[in-house]
């Protein structure tokens, strides 16, 4: 291969400063001023004689004109006095060898990033997870501080908070009119949702995952055999939670992975997820034959050590499942599903993963990694919707969620796919019922296979119904999907769509703050306040471009 | 104004040729060889071992590379024979007055379609609607041509259709199994469906609405005060329909709307509509007040004798209703809608179109004109989604629809807007029972209102979810749509988005041939098959070049 570029990230490489219109903020729940929430406060022209409107700001300290950002120091370390308080352990690190970057050496080799980086681990027979916590009774400042998020950093519930709730139809979710910390606790206890975070991740900003939170947008990053820096991957980061991904998952194959993962890590202030699978297939030389529960510990250790908030398991492929997907139009599609599959028929033997589950969950658990039980075999095509195999892996994913449970760990549940509209509300409701209610992630779903080159709308449909219907968080599909590598437009591309899909779910659900930005936009947008129109979009970069096309004068945005 | 591009279109001036990786084809039903009804054929690698796909095809002689395209001579009068035997009268034309052209004179006068154009006018007595022969139990030649067409070309119906409709889910609707021209005829007699098909239009290849057929998608073109030529208007037709525009609505504005039309209709395979409202109020010089029943009457003459296939007629704008509007965030956004309420409030008046209404009928009866009946008090946010103005006009227009229907007019009923999800299908089930499922012909409807730039992804949701609850036809969105004017690759983009969502709704409603499709390109997909997967698609130019940013080498499209 063509020498890597293996220059470390200068500061200047990161795209920073203020989305269009709007400022910063911070906000600190009542008594906790230590807690500070970060928000987007967009000014409307004094015409409007309304206030500023708060939004949820996925995007982190890069967009604070007041932040002075250096990769190379990474970000600040705002839940490290939290964590001080818990009792957990410094350890002494596993030792980096050179396959956990695929080899790479002297001018192949990315160095690490340079910002400190202390190890901690839980220490058995006290609370580490903040599934354990809540179960305990116990409020962490995490929960304290998801739950000012989904305020908006309101201290109280809106006037309108019952009328909404009563206009949506949430299907059975339980949504409160106010997010206290105490119901956070509670959804958390009942397994209903989670908080990814990693106590090795203290750069973290908390985000809630679950039915009755706001829905959330997770964008993939990661390089390829062809291009993989540092700089390319924090400013892939960086740019998909400018325009709104809640949580990124660093799906890095080939050479510089740890050390990738590391620049990624310290300069992360949403939750990072992996498919620690990929990592140990790397280590084994990308022989699946050789894959093992050794060589698969080592890599859960190593990446939890670094701060991975969730790790993908696609612990749910059993070899009883693979025959079920013998008569279907696209076998199996998931990468870590094909993996799997031909490791099971490979010597007729059961998934590693599902024998030694319980192992994994007590490794996760002592670092606060969450599951992401993978759905290894969902399906790839409208005609292998909600088959046997996608349905009989979800009954076990149901088994394991509960397994995950009594270890202490946090669970959500990975989703199709392709999947037509009929058939998406009941792939919803299995999952619930499967599950427990445990946060439902998916992959759109595609609501047709007839569409390559615009994927993201084809799933955007579906993955706005099945955000309506319960789904908690949407893994994004670019318009790249089955094509080709997504580039820096494509990445906005998706998340926006996807944004759009997860706020079109929540005003369905009736979520009691939702519609207070489509209201002042569409305030704007009868009285021809076109500033405040952009400003007020999902990005407000285009929406003034196109109107520029159009109309160029400075006259037409203000008549 | 600058002076406009008059000059006649040139033959080159449109886009010509077959689609990537097809061909057209003509198929005739059984006993009709005189019936030629055109599909296109994508042929598939000899290593699928399957035949060509056969797709529904709405370009017209544009891609078929046999045709020879002048626009100066129109495309060929396919009707022509078929009308010649039903007693229609040609009738002396309308004058055409300088006023027609909004009084563009001399080097300001785009000068008309030099095709001939006879004009045709029904009598007394005799059937002249498609709804007419219905209710006589006559089968034209255009309900056998729109059931082959259905059928895409089958002689007969395809083993699994009636597994096919089981598994969907259509809301009652009653999808056959195979579509004869008996079952086409049946619809339209019970109102369910139209074919809108003036007898002035003898170029137009019929196209059924309804919703027990596939589900149609309309395109807006328009000349605009700042861009007006012959040229470009019908190359923005040629090339909706290239990318599977069903029908076209000519929004133009401003001077020689009358010849621009003229050009447009000559060169039109698929039906047209227009909103007469806009060319009334351009000829008593833009002032409402001076609207009246006169100046409305003349239009609809002018345009139903140059072919105009369906009028959106505002008649459901009553006086009484205007009130209602004054709480809303977004008052009244439909221009027809907005002229009316002014003409209304004008005086203190009822709508002279309400109260004219049966005049309008015996108009639009004499020459086969579909009723469009307009939605002048849509929602233009979601917070004015299915309120009492919205609904109250609604019932309007379940009461004339019934009048429409006495008179032996054909009727669809046009619907929002901005709805949010969970209001869409008591929107759709209010429509079907107001208006004795007539079909439903909506704008999005847009989800949210917070992603200007994005909307025709935020409507699409709203399209796909409606189109399966019920709706006959889409009303496409662009992404300049609150913004700006579309241009090309607007137009293309919200073409192929809308084809996406009406195509998701096919699938969902269970309809017999639908996943056809999607399975070819899936099993191209599983097999690398990628020259197969581009051609199937929806927009193999862009899937290919996608794959091709990333994947340049030959070598990666046969692996």
């Amino acid at each position: 291969p063509k020498p890597a570029n293996t220059a470390a990230p200068a500061p200047g490489q990161v795209t920073t400063g203020p989305i269009r219109g709007s400022r910063k903020v911070y906000s600190s729940p009542d008594g906790h001023p230590d807690i500070r929430v970060p928000f987007r406060e967009i000014a409307l022209d004094p015409s409007a004689n309304e206030p500023p409107l708060r939004v949820y700001d996925t995007s982190g300290p890069y967009t604070d004109h007041t932040a002075s950002i250096d990769v190379r120091t990474g970000l600040p370390k705002l839940r490290s006095a939290w964590l001080a308080k818990r009792g957990l352990a410094p350890t002494t690190a596993r030792t980096i060898r050179p396959e956990d970057n695929g080899g790479a050496e002297g001018s192949y080799l990315v160095q690490p990033c340079p910002a400190p980086h202390t190890v901690l681990k839980g220490v058995e027979g006290k609370p580490v997870t903040q599934y354990e916590f809540a179960k305990a009774g116990i409020i962490t400042e995490e929960m304290i501080y998801v739950a000012h998020r989904e305020n908006m950093g309101r201290q109280k519930a809106l006037d309108e908070a019952a009328a909404q709730l009563k206009d949506g139809n949430s299907f059975n979710a339980a949504l409160p009119e106010f997010v206290t910390p105490e119901f956070v606790r509670e959804e958390i206890a009942r397994g209903r949702a989670i908080i990814p975070a990693n106590i090795n991740h203290p750069e973290l900003e908390p985000v809630v995952i679950g039915r009755n939170f706001l829905v959330k947008v997770n964008a993939n990053i990661g390089n390829s055999a062809i291009t993989s820096s540092a700089a390319d991957e924090v400013e892939k980061l960086v740019w998909s939670i400018r325009w709104g991904a809640d949580t990124v998952m660093d799906l890095s194959t080939g050479r510089n992975i740890h050390n990738i993962r590391d620049w990624i890590l310290r300069n992360a202030p949403t939750p990072i997820g992996t498919v620690p699978l990929y990592q140990a297939l790397e280590k084994v030389g990308g022989d699946v034959s050789k894959l093992n529960w050794d060589v698969f510990r080592d890599t859960l250790i190593e990446q939890a050590e670094q701060g991975v908030d969730y790790f993908t398991i696609h612990a749910g492929v059993r070899l009883q499942h693979v025959p079920l997907t013998a008569s279907r139009v696209t076998g199996i599609v998931s990468r870590g599903g094909s993996i799997m599959a031909s490791w099971c028929l490979n010597g007729h033997r059961e998934s590693f993963l599902y024998e030694h589950f319980e192992d994994i969950c007590d490794i996760m658990r002592a670092y606060d990694v969450s599951f992401s039980l993978g759905d290894g075999l969902r399906p790839g095509s409208i005609a292998d919707a909600n088959d046997a195999a996608q349905f009989a892996e979800l009954e076990t994913l149901g088994e394991l969620t509960k397994i995950a449970w009594a270890k202490g760990c946090q669970v959500m549940i990975e989703g199709p796919g392709h999947v037509p509209m009929h058939k998406i509300k009941e792939n919803m409701d299995k999952q619930l019922r499967e599950c427990d209610e445990a946060p439902f992630y998916t992959l759109g779903p595609l609501t047709t296979d007839i569409a390559p080159g615009y994927d993201h709308i084809t799933s955007a449909i579906g993955a706005a119904m099945i955000g309506w219907f319960g789904t908690s968080m949407l893994c994004y599909v670019t318009p790249k999907e089955h094509l080709g590598l997504p580039d820096r437009n494509d990445v906005k591309t998706g998340v926006i769509t996807y944004r759009i899909a997860a706020h079109a779910a929540d005003l369905a659900k009736g979520h009691p703050g939702a519609k207070l930005r489509d209201d002042a936009l569409s305030r704007a947008r009868f009285s021809f306040r076109w500033e405040d129109q952009f400003n007020l979009s999902l990005d407000p970069d285009t929406a003034c471009a196109y109107h520029d096309e159009t109309m160029p004068r400075d006259a037409h945005k203000t008549a």
